[in-house]
């Protein structure tokens, strides 16, 4: 019996539609037997089309950042002229994931190993058999929304015209398979995680806390912390804001990834560990980077301590054409909330200029 | 009745004599009854006592580092030419700390909070008391060294003619904070810690685990980990080496960490939360940073995550007279290993150009 978790719901994250894609076969051998995505879209296919701009999502977040900060009329992401198709990854606890199925053969701790490429493949089949769409003016995504947006441009050359990582990459990095695995050992060593098969995710609310703590060192930047930046973010939940740093640990990372369900976060974190376009190519990345076709801006925020720039910078360089557009936050990593004007709006310059670019 | 750990013995760090200072009263308000510092010591004292290096240890660390790649004759640390004294930090495992006493009202869990300050008085004592020593040619330390560096430029002005401050802060940061206290929840949210009171470390083993999993992400860089310059490294243990990523973690950091105090680590984290030389002029940094009359060369490392330049360039600001002298390690924070012979000999360049210097 799936799990009740507000969190997850409309209310929340904003409007969503469930499109099952069927029976889906993954990578790693295991069978989501009704696979359900949970697709947000805004504005309207056109007839040739040629409009629609594929955004698929990051670890532990949904469509809701998209349309709250970066969507928008006379945005880059405008959907007066193109049609935005928000993908929630498999298992963000949005499309099927391990505490919303019903079938208990992947249930919770059952639930199987899915890949950046099974996502990939399940969001073509969803384009293609939903609306006709064989091409996508542009994909783009940030932080494991990198990893399939990477993945697409290098499995899917032909339907991919333009492509913009932020603040991911193609390859995942040993840095980040250990970090990743610190957040997932936060969870599971809670004894409430039982194996997977806790029945609130408050059961598991200390590992949820451990998780959150980590987030909150290599997530931010020292400078975000010292500068007292936080003050500036308006308060998550009305009548939890904070006046000290640590209030703005328990009120924001803790409250926020204290919501979330710790299976979903721990299929997300799977996942991340192995992006990786190399194996589409026998393990050779360069081999991979070649197939893009796409024209690819490489977007990495400058203090980004998960996804630096010396990890995206060397991924630009051997894909055939593509440019740095180097994004600035205070917030790091999670400078893909948002937080600053100043951030959107070179988010919005380099995307602008992308898809004014002929391909 | 202490616990048997023989990380902690002269077989694995080196010689080192235990020089009691008798009762020692601590800021915090706790007491040592009977505060016994493990000292090594290096070259002669001259009969000016004009030829005094102190070092003071950083966080898990010992004496062992700075007389394996630190201290040498021809070298800038050269103990033909000076009197090096390098005091374990109170709490370290060697000197005074949770499971070595045999005084059952501050053993393990009982164990009073102790801060950076607590230990420059104890080791100005030692100096004072044990060899007459009033005058320091050179206070060098890295990072938990570096916090008791810049405390003793503070503190005691008129005693450190010059200060070496290595990839370390006078005031501890925010993120500093947070980073440290995901370290201790790591280890205190293993049952086997029980409230302080296990009966061997090993019964903490999957907390020193994580401990040392969080150091892995924050102690390296994500190029250290990408350029297989782990490869390099050679065992710690004769028989545990490795030829991935994976197996450097598990025979460096988790082997190393793991044969570790709990408790000393946690009395050593407590501590490094709470550095911060503001504290001696009523919180205010710059006027505490005024006080300084030796002279001082900040040495932050430029890849360090802990302790980034542009957590310790401000501070050099603030210092009558401090030099910058950045440098460079793919390890970052870990660089402090001396991994590098360059990363050694920019060391080196630096102390040798600030040990001639007159003041």
């Amino acid at each position: 019996m799936p799990l009740d978790n507000p969190f997850y719901s409309a209310e929340q994250q904003g409007p969503y539609e469930l499109i099952s894609i069927g029976r889906f076969e993954l990578e790693d051998g295991g069978v989501i037997p009704d696979l359900q995505l949970a697709v947000a879209t805004y504005g309207e296919l056109n007839g040739a089309k040629d409009n629609v701009i594929l955004i698929p999502t990051w670890f532990s977040g949904s469509h809701a950042t998209w349309w709250q900060v970066y969507i928008g009329e006379g945005r880059a992401l405008d959907p007066t002229k193109y049609f935005i198709v928000v993908v929630n990854q498999i298992g963000n606890g949005l499309s099927t994931s391990p505490h919303t199925t019903d079938d208990p053969s992947i249930a919770m701790s059952k639930f199987p190993h899915v890949r950046i490429g099974d996502d990939v493949r399940a969001q073509e089949i969803l384009l293609r058999q939903h609306w006709g769409v064989e091409k996508l003016a542009l994909v783009v995504g940030g932080s494991m929304g990198a990893q399939q947006t990477w993945e697409w441009a290098v499995r899917f050359p032909e339907k991919v015209e333009r492509a913009a990582p932020i603040a991911g990459t193609a390859q995942v990095t040993p840095h980040d398979f250990l970090y990743v695995q610190t957040l997932m050992d936060a969870m599971t060593s809670d004894p409430g995680w039982a194996g997977g098969d806790y029945t609130s995710n408050t059961e598991v609310a200390d590992g949820l806390r451990r998780h959150a703590d980590i987030w909150a060192i290599m997530g931010l930047t020292t400078d975000f912390w010292k500068s007292g930046f936080w003050k500036t973010i308006p308060p998550v939940v009305e009548g939890h804001g904070w006046e000290t740093f640590e209030e703005f640990q328990q009120n924001f990372t803790r409250l926020l990834f204290g919501l979330m369900d710790p299976n979903a976060l721990l299929t997300m974190g799977w996942k991340w560990q192995r992006g990786d376009v190399a194996r589409l190519a026998d393990g050779d990345l360069a081999a991979a980077l070649r197939r893009v076709t796409a024209k690819v801006f490489v977007m990495p925020i400058e203090q980004d301590m998960l996804f630096p720039p010396q990890d995206c910078v060397p991924e630009a360089d051997l894909t055939p054409g593509a440019e740095v557009r180097m994004l600035h936050s205070i917030a790091g990593h999670f400078g893909l909330f948002g937080f600053e004007q100043s951030y959107l709006d070179e988010v919005d310059a380099a995307l602008t200029e992308l898809l004014a670019t002929p391909n």
